[in-house]
């Protein structure tokens, strides 16, 4: 890779202090990874032999880090049921006649779809992952890959631990470190007691996180309390699973005081995930309390089929919304905090603050381009009234992302994608789909029937 | 003008029954009225000396209406605050000391916008408003316009039933009938009840609408209890301004259903804006209540202040969003009913029906391509588990609008404005704001300097 200089009209960095650079510049080393951040001026001068890219009417900024998404192909198919009544019908039985081929369009297209908006970390939870890590080789993005394992006589049909370990040990720290490979408990009721610890002895044994959805939905809350006695994250962590090397939960929706303060303590990552929760009807979840409190809240847009897309700029609008109508409060969730969940505290919530998250020297070079010539980005204006962040939460979308860089690459550029044939994505996914939902369909019959002589034969 | 077929992928007309066709075609005519909609085959071999302009990886569909919009500059630079205390600190202060063509450039910048995300109609309540009769005769935007009238001691730096009966005489029915002029109230408070009666006098003289805001806010509500001793709604009932022409409210967050039995036996339109009403703390509007009574209940972005854009196909994402959280059910509000709000509902809620809404002959050609061929778009699924009305209202977004047309003429192509120079609106726009902010600071120094000396003297 040849060094780099990108220059804008604006840097910001996501640093301590929000501090914004007019015309100003980063150096992109040979590496991947940032070398400097300052004045375009000082940038250049230094560097004189070094080619220099500019984007006079676009904002530098760190790229979007999406803490919980599912790829999937199944976007605007599976509506209005709550979450798991909806699970049941539409996505376990999808999950148990899923191939690889097709689990490994969906994670093309989702990456795709998620680096032309911005995104350049994304944690996946999905199937058959070998394509997904095939294809997060391939397209450039930065990936968690999080098997769906279930470990249970009713959910036999994800992956397995022993599935979840072979990818860990086959992918993880690959593509240059951009790939890591975490365990994935679909819910801890997908699993058994013996697979709770295997996960997290798992996770141990490799340094990786667990990552599972947690208190999404009152039935959750409930279903927890009438199994165990006691609310989610008590029962995660009466169970042993916050001894995993790392945990990242997504939703945490219902969670109380006392679920909040073990959060805390344990350091837990926490996935907040806006648009699928007002979808799913499932709640809002107390991000203020839980970032006062010092937790690591990143942002997920949740999967293509609960969103229905992976527009993080949606996602921060959706939260600041959120925040601000569940508390009937207007001044609710600070822009600033919105921006720092989706990039340095996203980051920290996957223990990756150290590499990504800001634009700072010595880390990777994950750089996104933000057009600062829309009417969605007009006022610009400084001083006491400064607007930029408002922008960017409340007004820019994804289509406004101009250039995407991970680890020092360019694999969007102008708004297209240079990795990937887009169109050939697009194309194959299409033609997946009906041989999915026949064999959905079947598999739902079949199963119908059986259930109905079962009910007969009471 | 001259004919012009429109091909498509799909042509969503938005008529009854929600028919798609595939392959399907449009023809507009000279007049820039639609003359027919069918599949292509047909159109173009009745019709063989018509040029034929091809979208084959989009649909196209009903411009999108926008019920409820202002003009505005001040993007993002008015934060944090719930409605009434922010129009005091931020919004009031700007309307003081509001330049003629500073509001002129706000509209220009506002329809350029709007034009490019796939809205076709706006009602705009907003200032001076030649100058935004001029942006809209020039931009080719359909436009209500309304001004922001306030007849009251507290509220003499709005405009006037005088302008605004000028401004009705001058250009209702301009710009080949595209242009409409109603009488606007800011809100009930703002005018004397002599005020009112002029208001609906003069509505009545021009067969014209009368558009104002009403319970909006908690504030809203308590404080018209507290100054009539009754709800918004029949306090507008009992003051005569429901005998206007027609009566397009923007709001309607608290009604209860006696307000609502009222704003159906009075045929009274409904602008929905769930992202400001999230956005300022407001509430939730009970749409889906409104629509089973026959209400027209149209969406709106509300202004670039309170959104902080102006993309209907968000706000018909939000608006899905927050009937489903409000009431923690999944099903709430219907896609399809969505799609309709944004489109011909919203029509009927103006008395724009026979004109706008769908795309039918006789009509007017306000017609725009969305992209289908993008992530977001993907997969499009036909038969049982259709797709396209999720997907428009959940994964499109304003930047997916390829092309718009309003009467026939197209003035956004290939996502670029041709009406207007985008560049120059928004350079001009921030070249204005420091201005406006300085004068608007000027007097809230004297304002608070006076208020002040009123203090210490009590």
């Amino acid at each position: 890779m040849t060094p780099l200089i990108l220059q804008a009209r604006f840097v910001l960095p996501m640093t301590a202090g929000n501090p914004l650079v007019e015309d100003g510049a980063v150096l992109v080393g040979a590496d991947g990874r940032i070398e400097q951040v300052a004045d375009a001026g000082s940038v250049i001068s230094a560097h004189p032999g070094v080619a220099v890219r500019r984007f006079d009417d676009a904002l530098l900024m760190p790229g979007l880090v999406n803490t919980h998404a599912h790829s999937g192909l199944l976007r605007g198919t599976a509506e209005g049921l709550p979450v798991w009544d909806w699970l049941e019908q539409f996505i376990d039985p999808m999950h148990r006649v899923l191939q690889p081929h097709e689990a490994a369009l969906a994670s093309r297209l989702c990456y795709a779809e998620a680096l032309l908006s911005g995104t350049t970390t994304i944690v996946d939870m999905w199937r058959h992952m070998d394509g997904s890590a095939r294809a997060a080789e391939q397209l450039g993005i930065r990936a968690v890959l999080v098997p769906y394992v279930g470990e249970h006589p009713d959910h036999d049909y994800f992956e397995t631990l022993d599935t979840n370990e072979a990818l860990i040990e086959a992918w993880h720290g690959r593509a240059g470190g951009r790939i890591s490979v975490w365990v994935g408990l679909e819910h801890m009721f997908y699993a058994t007691p013996d697979a709770w610890a295997r996960a997290v002895a798992i996770s141990r044994r490799h340094g990786v996180g667990l990552h599972t959805h947690s208190n999404e939905s009152r039935f959750d809350l409930t279903e927890t309390q009438r199994r165990y006695g006691m609310r989610p994250v008590q029962a995660l962590e009466r169970f042993g699973l916050l001894d995993a090397h790392r945990v990242l939960l997504a939703h945490c929706v219902w969670v109380d005081d006392d679920e909040i303060e073990l959060l805390a303590r344990r350091g837990v990552g926490v996935a907040h995930n806006p648009v699928s929760n007002m979808k799913l009807a499932s709640g809002a979840a107390p991000v203020e309390k839980m970032l006062a409190r010092g937790i690591a809240v990143g942002l997920g847009t949740d999967g293509e089929k609960e969103n229905n897309n992976l527009d993080m700029f949606e996602e921060m609008k959706v939260a600041s919304l959120l925040a601000k109508f569940s508390r009937l409060d207007a001044a609710a969730l600070d822009s600033w905090d919105v921006c720092r969940m989706a990039t340095i505290t996203g980051a920290r919530a996957l223990g990756l603050d150290a590499a990504i998250g800001t634009l700072e020297p010595g880390k990777q070079a994950d750089i996104i381009a933000v057009r600062t010539d829309t009417p969605r980005m007009t006022p610009l204006v400084s001083g006491r009234l400064a607007n930029l962040h408002h922008n960017l939460v409340f007004a820019a979308q994804g289509g406004d992302v101009r250039m995407t860089m991970v680890a020092g690459r360019i694999v969007v550029d102008e708004g297209r994608l240079l990795s990937g044939d887009l169109a050939a994505f697009i194309d194959e996914t299409n033609a997946a789909l009906p041989g999915l939902f026949a064999r959905r369909e079947a598999w739902l019959q079949q199963h119908r029937s059986v259930n109905a002589l079962r009910a007969a034969g009471e």
